[in-house]
């Protein structure tokens, strides 16, 4: 034991060195592979908030915004495309994220980063008049905090509490902290007054409550204020994350601090996050993309088919056997037929799709031309990985096979730029809260935003 | 099992009952003891409020509020004097009202219910223009949720999670939904999204860090938030307390839902709310009133003593003994020789006493005449009762004893009106947030708020 150690040992907590890294991040050590990486999410995430902004629960997060904010401000609500303050703006745009279901998600920690990191940098950019690369690096850091401390929390953890509403607390302050400007002290304030505020538990589901819409709200507003607040002196615990009365300690049995700095500046986080592709449950893009592929391949048109047989895991056949029949939007989600009917008539499976789809009576019909069976193979990936397996029946008696490794929008195979901008295009013009036209200046601005000295508004005020 | 049988389960589980409370409780329904109770609580919140209106942390978080909301508004900051909206002015008297630690403590659930309900309730009231009435009414259904809350998440909640926090957010939405005047079914949405924000951990106690603040900020600003989100239309859970995801399935392991409906509406748990007297540590207090009885049944001044022996339980000795020569305000006030040195001296242990203490040489004097000794009849009461025990050796050779068997402030020996008066006054010029004049205009309108039509502005705005 040298004289030293206690203090090292003080400088090296998990906590300590996480908030460090978050704070001392440069834009210039991020590979621009990453940049580009967080341009595409960022455009994804933008496209959700305009695909949410109508719905019923954001609507009324947006009139409790109104009535407690200011009227006007530097910061851009995108839903009722309105200025408020900065933690307005990220409460609301937070909240429009995730409610059509279409915003990112990073397997390995169960969290959906977009939805919290991004409604805060945007916000405090616009009120600061940052630059484009200063809202990017934030946004990487806010990523890499965010995954790797869902990760920490682990299983137990997702059990009973929402990880995109605890760890997306400290998430959100991370990213806001960076585009303050903290530093690695200051930032680990921000980090304890985040964590002390983390919250969000999953007995909404039962009731189909509106609380998902409230617990990005929350985190994206709570993490922001953490980071003003340390920058205003106040200050919070510092080991938040691993301390014995921290947010493992109260809300986790198998935390492992171990995944709080690993590989920091090596592994990119960032770049493990999906997209999703498809609007329909997870569970249907493997077959839907194996689909696609066997009719690329064969140079079909779906009146060639005369059915379609999809190989899947067991839980595939338990969440989406039961529904023969759809009879809401929602439910046509969950029916692997509808979903493989979408594809093969129009090779997309988006939310205009889905509404369009239950009352098409050629829909219903392929619909029932599609059989879900259990395949050894593909059930005994599951869940590391998502195989998709079809065999397609022809009308000319061919019987053809299709298999894709990783469904669409995981990382060994994510979208293009492209199919980036058309899921943008359908999910930003989906309920009329944007224009095609507003949308194609919107996928512009990101593709620039790192050449923009000042992050203005990202669309026509109302 | 009839017919009914599942309606009515669905109708009487804890959450609904103490929501139904909640949004059913009348004015004409509360006895008028328990009235007057809350107007002594209200009053002796709203004096803390001053008290720490100055502090570093109350400072920060009113930065925060003065840079996030409104410029102006129908809700009083009582710290900076200035009007906002009531999820700001709610979220900064808050913080003001638990840092000088002179606000209320319900013991059983060791919950401090004033600082989380009266601030969210005033907020709305002023900004809705409700009467004195619809106030204590709200604040009553606040009180007596929470505190059943408290008692239902037990101590193995306590360990990790600042109660105050936790149901601290319920209490102020069942508090800020009665004064929105929310039904039984609005009222249980309102609960599920405060249950869902819930949080506050106490490993900000190793670093002496400011998130006590932070925790009834959030508290009363998100309870706020949540009942107006629901009036909204926002849904929440049903079962936030006791649902296998609520908040006991997450954040305790002795939970009871027997607690949460205990004797709704025959017991007043309100009136079991001890109030704090001395401005020092609670294990300095039954020692206190003890000194203070011999010398008032003796007719002794402090010159008539020549030293003083404590008879106290062994937690007294374990957190005051190290306290032998206190170098700061704050160790002062677990210093048992400085507080009984205030008491013989002065008759009173305030906040202003405290600071004038430490540089004055009979203080010191008289601090070192005084010994701790445990007693076994103190020690086995304890914690059930805290007694006070002292023997005083006088100058001329007698040796006198008192005992008092529940410290002044709780509630068999609650401070009476001129008392909590007298309380008011001391806390509210403490910092020069108000003139005596002022706190005494205030004092006239906390006794007469029955009869207010409207709650308006309580003090001249800055």
């Amino acid at each position: 034991m040298t004289a030293t150690a206690p203090a090292a040992a003080r400088a090296t907590h998990p906590s300590a060195e996480l908030a460090a890294f978050a704070a001392g991040l440069r834009f210039e050590q991020i590979p621009p592979a990453v940049l580009r990486r967080t341009e595409d999410l960022l455009l994804d995430c933008l496209a959700s908030i305009l695909a949410g902004a109508r719905t019923r629960p954001v609507q009324a997060i947006e009139r409790y915004a109104v009535a407690m904010g200011p009227q006007s401000g530097p910061s851009e609500m995108l839903t009722a495309r309105r200025g408020t303050s900065p933690v307005f703006a990220a409460m609301v745009n937070a909240a429009a994220a995730h409610v059509v279901e279409q915003d990112d998600v990073h397997n390995g920690s169960v969290f959906h980063p977009a939805a919290v990191v991004f409604p805060p940098v945007l916000a405090l950019a616009q009120a600061l008049g940052r630059s484009g690369k200063d809202l990017l690096t934030a946004a990487v850091a806010g990523y890499e905090v965010g995954i790797r401390i869902g990760e920490f929390l682990g299983r137990s953890h997702y059990k009973v509490f929402h990880t995109t509403g605890t760890a997306g607390t400290v998430a959100a302050a991370a990213a806001a902290g960076r585009l303050l400007g903290l530093d690695a002290n200051v930032m680990l304030h921000a980090f304890g007054s985040a964590g002390t505020q983390a919250a969000g538990l999953w007995e909404f589901l039962r009731d189909a409550a509106d609380s998902k819409q409230l617990h990005t709200a929350k985190a994206a507003s709570s993490g922001l204020a953490a980071a003003w607040l340390a920058r205003e002196g106040f200050t919070g615990a510092q080991r938040i994350l691993e301390g014995p009365q921290g947010m493992a300690a109260g809300m986790s049995s198998d935390a492992d601090p171990a995944r709080l700095t690993d590989r920091l500046g090596e592994r990119w986080a960032l770049v493990e996050t999906s997209f999703k592709y498809h609007a329909s449950c997870r569970h249907t893009h493997p077959a839907a993309d194996a689909l696609q592929e066997a009719m690329r391949a064969n140079g079909l048109r779906a009146d060639d088919i005369e059915r379609v047989v999809a190989h899947v895991h067991q839980g595939a056949i338990d969440v989406l056997g039961p529904v023969t029949d759809p009879r809401t939007v929602h439910q046509s989600k969950f029916s692997m037929g509808t979903v493989l009917a979408l594809i093969a008539r129009g090779g997309r499976a988006g939310l205009a799709e889905f509404d369009a789809a239950l009352q098409d009576p050629a829909v219903a019909e392929f619909r029932d031309r599609v059989e879900m069976r259990l395949d050894a193979d593909v059930d005994a990936a599951y869940p590391t990985r998502w195989i998709g397996k079809v065999t397609v029946h022809t009308r000319d008696g061919r019987e053809l096979h299709a298999r894709v490794d990783e469904p669409k929008g995981d990382p060994g195979n994510t979208l293009s730029r492209p199919e980036i901008e058309d899921k943008a295009l359908s999910l930003g013009t989906y309920a009329g809260a944007a224009t095609a036209d507003e949308v194609r200046g919107l996928i512009q601005t990101v593709w620039g935003l790192e050449r923009a000295e000042r992050v203005s508004a990202l669309l026509p005020s109302a």
